[in-house]
């Protein structure tokens, strides 16, 4: 006995969606499932936000966070921001969240990754040489390092934090400990080891 | 102090990503910027397969159920199923989950709906006249109804049986009943009633 399947379009469908971080073959069928039965323009509306950002959005030329029509992204682009302080993270979706916490008013530079032998991810992969040209162009007295409290992330903040050493600028990285609301029982050893080593006067 | 945000382009697609189902604020952001940030073919594949779903599904002419380029769907296409079964549902997504039972070989009919005076969906929105249609051209003996167990699917069976009732066929229904592997202590009282209500002899 043969089972009927759906047409090609909406198989083609669920195998693009199916693809996604987090959606796996049942809620791919739903999603698509959803997106044609619905009369309204949300299919239409969805299809092309998704050209629009593919085609429309790129890396700022000055730092690498996304820009969308200009030539610089809306950090770089905004006035009344610190100059003299510059913060280094991995990836471009790492900004947004330091902005949210409303405790940095610098600019920001993207590395685009972290250093990774293993991977092959050599210096020259990254925005090193750009950031040790910021740098360079001075007015900057700080860079912060906000990058992963793992392996690669330490390697990267020492490979940086050395090629910076003959500027006239302080290096300094993200504090690591406890995580807001943690309590000890919670953290794991290495948590906990660096929370001691990195411990401060109460007062 | 002012707070950085994404390029349009990128806010665009998260407020059309939030508006899937089951897809909240955080994990729209998390889509759009894997979509943005994946240096592969997936995110036009997709945009691409989702146009083409667009433009070129649509109900099959006979049944009602999803169809492709051709005229009719995957189900009145194929050849050697049982003309004389005739299994009606309420979507077109109902069908593929009766499909892969494998135990139904006969025709379908999507309603594309089911009747609902609250909500003001009365018998002329459904594809009810064609069902009727289908049923006097003749080959057909038996109508199953596979319709939800709620009162409305109840309503739309009482109607479609009254408007069958002239018809030389059996009109049939799901039987209701205990879910496979639910014991009693996890059956609410409408459904324990129902499998009460429909006991059958055991030999």
């Amino acid at each position: 006995m043969q089972r009927a399947e759906y047409p090609e379009e909406i198989q083609n469908l669920i195998q693009q969606l199916k693809r996604l971080p987090g959606v796996g073959p049942r809620s791919a069928e739903r999603l698509a499932l959803h997106l044609l039965s619905t009369r309204t323009q949300h299919p239409l509306d969805l299809a092309q936000a998704l050209m629009a950002a593919i085609q429309g959005v790129g890396p700022c030329s000055r730092c690498g966070f996304y820009r969308g029509v200009r030539a610089l992204c809306a950090v770089c682009d905004a006035v009344g921001r610190d100059e003299s302080v510059l913060c280094v993270v991995e990836q471009p979706a790492d900004v947004l969240p330091l902005e949210r916490t409303k405790g940095f008013n610098g600019r920001y530079h993207v590395l685009g990754g972290r250093l990774s032998p293993l991977s092959g991810v050599q210096p020259e992969h990254l925005r090193l040489a750009l950031l040790t040209e910021r740098v360079r162009a001075g007015g900057v007295s700080e860079v912060i390092l906000a990058l992963s409290a793992d392996v690669e992330g330490e390697a990267t903040a020492h490979f940086i934090a050395q090629s910076l050493a003959a500027e006239p600028v302080t290096v300094t990285r993200l504090a690591q400990g406890l995580p807001a609301g943690g309590g000890l029982e919670q953290a794991d050893e290495l948590t906990l080891f660096r929370a001691l080593a990195g411990r401060c006067a109460v007062r």
